[in-house]
């Protein structure tokens, strides 16, 4: 039996999967609740992106340029998690896809070399985005580095401080990485003039690389989750593991990621969703904190996706624009919404979200690190979390269930956090359920979502 | 054109190749000149491994318990780096073995699985090591997790209180990390004495380590590199290449890696060595910084492999035993001499050292991370320096050389010394000859190595 399942380079899919083909959603709406155009996004992203973003074509074409450069760290490994199963005793069989063999190490790149690519075709030269702990801004450093585009990331202060080796990265691969906010947008000054010793926040970040990106012809804004080009890109993840577990006649009971803004789960999750919407039945579970816990306990509701309302009002689940959630140490999964595709998705049951805490995660994140070796990012912990469970689950029931997890990163730039969790510094959030409550007051005066029926 | 060539793991060589089948060697001493025994060396090595260090063996058959553990990151992928090749306009076709994909980073896990998996046969519970910039101490507390066995490893203290990230990932699998000097041993206690600030030293490190080693019956002392078990072991990174590129119809013209103590460059050059003495001609560089040259300015000696002459004497390149090389960051470049096999096959011309400056080398590695995408150790930065010389060399001669280069680690824990080159803070050290001259004093009156002929 093979602990790792590799693909050829000429098996690597050539089309992306859009769920966009096999799912109803409601659509994305103007402030004022008119429906949204594909032209209001014209300033912010370039018409390529866009149309793709308002695609509902089942497969679309990966182009060989990105092809070329997916083939720097892809296809990646699927991985028996046999030195897990064995500590565990389960009579469940555990794949992981080890999407941290990447050069940034994560799966963020999937999406930020096509995102480059045809930002590329369409004649831009400079590319803005925010990053918070930093995996998104190195993954589009690198990729608009192998594209020959200038790179500029604003990086929430408190993070840009404690994570120098982020920044380092970025710097790298020749992107231009400032502390935020900055002195050089309005909404940096802004912030500045009232509060000089500010710490930063992902929602004025992400004003001032917009800010920064909606101005010169050549510029444009990028973002790293959430949108449907996003998953779209990220569906590379699934398709592979699919031909990988045929190679070796399997397929999935059960299929477990983490979910922040949620394309790394949908990456792995969606080319199976298409199935189970023709019939099949897996059990699929997004994993997000008790801290932030987006799909679990917020409802499911129009709202902006960024504190100052730039973006459309997105149907999604949402603790409010507004929501600053505790500094836990899975960065990445911090964000008050979710994608929209996924949020629709657990709206129909399709999806089982559950969410843990930070100290089981990363005990969870220590037994993978002796067992299975690799040391996980903090975000992956979560998921890992629930995969013991469920292998847990199925010693107990004595079944002989097929488990699959995207393995979305390494720890590697993240260990400080493991410092703090062996130095026994860690501590649980649970958000009290008036701060809940207190948190959507943002969103009540906004038009509602219909409930939709996919199958 | 395949970007990577993957090897399936039923492909994966089953034993190793041992060079001393094939190559004359001036044999160790004890420090009175008298030739050492085997059992000389008990109290350190679990006596399997001092049977493995003395064998004549051609091919050694590598245990079906490591080959398990191999299988978590092995075989990895040979890479041809068609973006550097594109960028550099050069005929030559490029080749890289990525030993960086190991959960530790580096190719330094190839000889701790097997250390630890002999000790542990041994009857050993517990091993004691020592690490400078910290890659030996993460593989060596890796492969002790994986088989369940202690781990103590004295970390350079300057490196423990620089580099709090390595210190994180050794705890992380379990093992204890303590800085050196330490009040732990009579060794390190005797420095402290003496300088209650000091901070650490390799030399010191060793001392305390062997000291904590050779007491108790259950425990036993480990060493990354300079032995020719630890080249023994990495013979499986040459051996892979030799498939991969076998699947390709390629054979190499050039074979370059960067070599502190030799092991990741006998790794993949001794089993391409052997064709060399059986009759092929093929030009091998072993690399190394020009503030350390061991092999380009030292001569070929008996000397102690520790600055507290605790080893036999070995015949090397050595640049004393009390050398104390400046402060690069190529941390694993930094050891006073080389592998004995190494040294008598560069005394015989087959292979042909180089040196390179720390600027020259970071330069290397960022049109490599700009390039391939991946960042690298600045070790394996001295073996690109090297890589793109060659290439551009065969662009002006207009040969379609092919060269086969080893990266053997990732420099994602080492992105501090990025950002000091980045911040143009780095310099270079070349030595001046009257400190050579002065180095090798101490091994003035030790016999002198015979000048054998291999082939």
């Amino acid at each position: 039996m093979a602990k790792k399942i590799f693909l050829d380079e000429q098996e690597m899919p050539t089309q992306w999967y859009n769920i966009m083909a096999d799912i109803k959603m409601n659509p994305p709406l103007r402030a004022d609740g008119t429906p949204l155009e594909p032209g209001d996004l014209a300033p912010v992203f370039p018409m390529n992106l866009i149309e793709q973003e308002a695609s509902t074509e089942r497969w679309i074409d990966i182009p060989e340029e990105v092809m070329e450069k997916y083939r720097i760290w892809r296809p990646t490994p699927l991985v028996r998690a046999t030195a897990l199963e064995k500590a565990l005793g389960t009579p469940a069989r555990i794949y992981y896809k080890n999407e941290g063999v990447s050069p940034p190490g994560s799966h963020k790149p999937n999406t930020a070399v096509p995102q480059a690519y045809y930002n590329k075709a369409f004649g831009i030269k400079r590319i803005c985005t925010e990053t918070g702990a930093g995996q998104w801004g190195s993954a589009l450093a690198f990729a608009c580095s192998l594209f020959g585009l200038e790179c500029k990331v604003y990086m929430v202060k408190i993070s840009f401080q404690q994570k120098p080796y982020r920044r380092t990265m970025m710097e790298t691969w020749g992107a231009t990485c400032v502390a935020s906010p900055s002195e050089e947008t309005q909404s940096g000054r802004a912030v500045l003039e009232k509060d000089p010793d500010s710490p930063g926040s992902l929602g004025i970040a992400i004003s001032e690389a917009i800010e920064m990106a909606v101005g010169p012809e050549d510029t444009r804004y990028s973002l790293g989750s959430v949108l449907n080009h996003v998953l779209l890109h990220q569906s590379v993840i699934g398709l592979e593991a699919k031909k990988q577990m045929e190679k070796v006649g399997e397929y999935p009971d059960v299929i477990i990621g983490c979910a922040g803004g949620g394309s790394n789960f949908a990456g792995i999750a969606f080319p199976f969703v298409h199935d189970v919407i023709n019939g099949k039945e897996i059990k699929i579970y997004p994993v997000e904190p008790k801290a932030c816990p987006t799909m679990t306990k917020a409802p499911f509701v129009y709202d902006h996706g960024d504190i100052a309302k730039f973006t459309p009002l997105i149907a999604m689940h949402s603790l409010g624009h507004a929501f600053v959630p505790p500094p836990i140490h899975a960065g990445g999964l911090r964000y008050h919404g979710m994608a929209p595709q996924v949020s629709q998705l657990i709206s129909e049951g399709i999806l089982e979200p559950r969410s843990y805490h930070q100290l089981e995660s990363f005990e969870a994140g220590m037994m993978w690190a002796q067992t299975e070796g690799y040391i996980s990012a903090p975000e992956t912990n979560q998921a890992l979390a629930c995969v013991i469970d469920e292998a847990k689950k199925a010693k107990e029931e004595g079944k002989e269930k097929v488990i699959l997890v995207n393995w979305s990163g390494h720890g590697l730039i993240d260990l400080g956090s493991y410092e703090r969790y062996l130095s026994k510094q860690l501590t649980d959030y649970e958000l009290p359920d008036e701060m809940l409550e207190k948190a959507e007051e943002v969103f009540k005066d906004f038009p509602k979502p219909a409930l939709l029926k996919s199958r």
